[in-house]
């Protein structure tokens, strides 16, 4: 029989942390019987950077209580099981990871990722954050609360609002963070502070926010982690690291990773910049990785399972060249150790949990089984064992607040004037330019209209937390249907997660922003007058609670519907933006630094919704 | 004009922190002046592990706020200095450091240690903890608060008491460790713990206490250090890191330091191991070093004036064959990033303080000038500045609690019986074995005899606390002066730091612990019924509150009286143990394990004070 395990194990806290290692200290002496061994044919020391032939781990509870060469441990087992064949490495940990663009709950997350080697992720909150700040912790903790072997370390995101022109959802502040501190020894530290403006700018109204977020921070011994998109010169890079930023996972050019990395900035390499940089580093002649870590940032489910999870990232790098241990050391020791979790996770040590990766090939990383908590979890890319039953409450499932259905009138920019023409303000995907585009567009029934011919068409921000569906909007270039009669729109829209929408017809645009007000949030395409696809975020209306595979369905028809739908294209700063289905629009909402001039749900102090937010500006979108 | 500093930027709290950081942030984009620029020929990175060729390091108030290139920082500054011939690296930090035994006060210890490179110290706080637990931290950081340019980090001691059978001065338990790491974040943990059977026996009665520090230090996100003297065996290696203890500093053998790195223990190396460890690491091929740090522990101001303090430990590593370059991360990043303190100390990067060791010469590690907050401190082996005068209270100064003087009778073994002889337990100077040593000794005058003959001296153990001054006293072998009317007593006795004396004569005993009395703890060297030489620890009767160099000149008189001595003498376990004067039965008195039968001050639980720490076991010292 299993030793019992208070599920209070499940989550770490002081006191059940004390128990359960004076019970591992027993068994690692052989006083007291141990649940499990598990016999490999070699293991990686990732301290040592080295093998160990021929080695057992012995597990009780969920955690490691002794590691060492077969037959070496002096006490009893109770199971014993034998990988000759495999070599077993640590599970795999994110060290900057938003489960909600997976788009799943976090037990389906699990479900997902644990098999491809994922065993434990610092979750940077803000997506959910932002729509329901209050529910942040136990929103987080709830699946591992439930026996999900992922461990989800929330760190509350800085981002909360990602900017002092965005409400409702969620407020982050200093009292907030102080409190999720003190509430859990889960949360890590102070997710991407990433509004730079307000960071280095006293004026800046979500300053004093900010820093109240990183003294919190620093008062109770958590990490502060960086977001430094677009800070490249040798100032900015060393004002961040001056401001007590310890990471940054937005570095692009080679260059700029190793100007962070010489300023002490932990580096946080996502995949697609690593073909620059892992090679240029390689040829640096870089003796030392300890400072540098793989992760993932964003990544659908659906992509997930086509490219891999944490497991692509090392993956992805050892093909560049990388000697497949240190690339395993960048995605466990190196983020354990800088995100302060040692004790827990990053190594198969004693006092660790078990979250054993076995690989049949290291060399490809080729992931045969994966343990955690002690117990198999994975075979394959097939989860195993059970995903815990949750039933979201409402605070979670009714997230998209618009008592009303919207009106085609509503996304409608009235004339400022009688002329033929008037001047509008455009934006594009990804304009991270200090001005706006400027363009005469043609009036027509009194109001100022799309010009397919120069590729421009019209989007909108869609409030969906303060109840009166308050709609911005404006005229964009180079995205969106040319199809006529069609609208896509979605509740993911980083990072206030309002609802997007961008259509060649207002009406369109109506109906499939009422499409997700019914089903709570998630995708809507509607073509040719007709609600043809919409896929189901109904948690927080950024993640469904259901298994990665139904949720891939759905994205797939979505993707198979908008095959049919003629999308404009204007390239723009690669790689962020590409032809076809315009996915990538839910990252064109961003607020945070480098962008500047944006489209935000209207209020009082932005009315029409369209601001500068590094500087407060504001401008009407047609005059 | 020197930018004015409020005092309090001299200790880290999370207040002035986020002040200091905003302040270093507009500095760094050239929107504020610096107050100074040192360029230098060339700076160390420690992340990358690479040199920066003429760089500048740009200061604000007492930290980094701009490093690269020189003549690339955009602002202006107040002061220009230019070292092209030196080498930049960080200022060099102490893992575990007891400063007392240095037997300086921390000001006076700071002009020692400093113009020796070593910046920033993580002192083990307990020996003065035993002997004032209360004022741990006012004690430890008032030289800071007067402006020493050394940070002393304190982690409270476990060992405060060292085992259940010795008591006063202080005691910590869980809610002392709480209030520490609340009351400051200078406070990075739980420094050692090394009462091993207590950990894993949970009938040991310091085990409730001892847990109760490592569950105050877990829910303060502090690092739990260890001390693993004598676990050489892999499943207590195990047990050890189950236990969550992080580091230990006690390996000795290349196989004890390779087993327990391998199991996740940080490996903080002593000057002394590194001889025989060091070599086969790099004849192992070992590559990653990051989990090794180099520290000092215990050293003499003496021996640090003859030797180098952290610099020493570097450069020993370097002699046998380690890259400058690994040697110094093993006493800056290593260090700092274990102890979770890289926001302040452990590189040249910005946000740091400004703390940095100029090389003449970087192969022989030779240090022509060193800066701390910012400024110039040593120049040679020279303290620069002023050290901060300090009147310790009397709660430092008068810890030598003996209200009358103690008799030559105190000193006195009565025989058991009425026989020539009696049995006597035995000690010798670090003796670790399972039983002590027995004897027939020879009985006159109703008392029991030592016998030079057979190298038999008597020790004892003085309590300094209670306001009783109780003697222990035994009989021990192989070490003590053999010239007739002769005694030493001192009042550092690892850990619990009561007075011992060992003497050839019991009145020459009581004269050398009325002398301590006198002068509020040191050293006394009574010889032949003379006092012929004190020397004056007059701070908890352990430091001195003068410079290093007029301690040393008191320690020369005393070795150079000590001299005159013969002095007994048989080999014990090498290195620890030496002929000639005793100065290392300071450490004699440990309790600590892997310590078992030991000498303490009487108590009622151990009315003889001959105990067997491990088992709680008492037996007469005669019978």
């Amino acid at each position: 029989m299993e030793t019992s395990q208070p599920s209070a194990d499940l989550l770490i806290d002081a006191d059940n942390e004390v128990a359960i290692r004076q019970e591992l200290t027993l068994v690692a002496m052989g006083k007291r019987p141990a649940d499990r061994c598990l016999r490999v044919g070699r293991l990686l020391d990732v301290h040592t950077r080295t093998w160990i032939e021929d080695a057992e781990i012995v597990i009780h509870g969920r955690r490691i209580a002794y590691v060492g060469p077969a037959g070496s441990f002096p006490g009893t087992v109770k199971e014993r099981v034998h990988e000759p064949d495999l070599a077993a490495v640590p599970g795999f940990g994110e060290v900057h990871k938003h489960i909600e663009s997976s788009h799943l709950t976090p037990e389906w997350e699990a479900a997902l990722v644990l098999p491809r080697g994922n065993t434990w992720t610092c979750e940077a909150s803000h997506e959910f954050s932002n729509v329901d700040g209050p529910n942040n912790l136990p929103f987080w903790l709830e699946a591992r609360r439930r026996g999900s072997p992922l461990k989800i370390f929330p760190l509350p995101g800085s981002a909360v609002p990602p900017t002092a022109y965005e409400s409702g959802g969620g407020w982050f502040g200093e009292a907030e963070q102080s409190g999720f501190l003190r509430d859990s020894l889960m949360v890590a530290g102070l997710d991407e502070v990433m509004d730079w403006p307000a960071v280095w700018n006293p004026e800046n109204p979500s300053y004093d926010r900010l820093w109240g977020m990183i003294r919190a921070t620093f008062a109770g011994r958590g990490v502060v982690e960086g977001h430094g998109a677009g800070l490249r010169e040798l100032p900015e890079i060393n004002a961040f690291a001056a401001a007590g930023l310890a990471s940054d996972h937005e570095a692009w050019s080679p260059e700029e990773v190793w100007e962070k990395l010489r300023h002490g900035i932990f580096t946080e390499l996502r995949p697609y910049s690593m073909d620059q940089v892992i090679p240029w580093l390689l040829q640096k002649g870089l003796a030392d990785w300890s400072q540098i870590a793989f992760t993932t940032d964003d990544r659908s489910a659906s992509d997930t399972i086509r490219l891999g999870a944490s497991d692509h990232n090392a993956r992805t790098a050892i093909k560049l060249g990388l000697a497949p241990e240190i690339a395993i050391q960048c995605v466990t020791l190196n983020p354990a150790r800088h995100m302060r979790l040692t004790p827990w996770v990053g190594s198969l040590a004693p006092g660790r949990f078990a979250d054993i990766v076995l690989l049949r090939d290291v060399a490809s990383l080729e992931i045969a089984k994966v343990w955690a908590d002690g117990r198999p979890v994975g075979e394959g890319t097939r989860f195993l064992g059970e995903v815990p039953r949750i039933e979201w409450p409402a605070w979670a499932t009714r997230t998209v607040n618009i008592p009303q259905p919207v009106t085609a009138e509503q996304f409608r920019i009235p004339a400022p004037g009688p002329g033929e023409t008037a001047q509008a303000a455009l934006l594009r995907p990804f304009h991270w330019n200090d001005g706006f585009i400027t363009m005469a567009l043609p009036v027509r029934d009194g109001a100022v209209q799309r010009d397919e011919g120069r590729n421009v068409t019209k989007f909108a921000i869609v409030d969906r937390f303060h109840g009166q569906g308050a709609v911005a909007r404006m005229f964009w270039l180079g995205c969106g249907p040319r199809t006529p009669g069609t609208a896509l729109a979605c509740s993911v829209a980083h990072d206030k997660h309002n609802i997007w929408a961008v259509g060649s017809c207002d009406q369109a645009m109506a109906d499939a922003v009422n499409a997700l007000r019914e089903i709570g949030g998630g995708w809507a395409l509607v073509r040719e007058g007709r609600l043809v696809a919409t896929v189901r975020y109904e948690v927080g209306g950024l993640m469904t609670c259901r298994p990665a595979e139904e949720l891939n369905a759905e994205m797939q028809h979505l993707y198979d519907e908008g095959e049919k739908v003629e999308w404009m294209y204007e390239p723009t700063f690669h790689p962020r933006w590409f032809p076809g289905f315009p996915e990538r629009l839910i990252f064109a909402t961003l607020t945070c630094a480098p962008w500047q001039w944006v489209l935000v749900a209207p209020s009082e102090q932005v009315p029409e919704g369209f601001v500068n937010v590094q500087t407060g500006q504001t401008h009407p979108v047609v005059w």
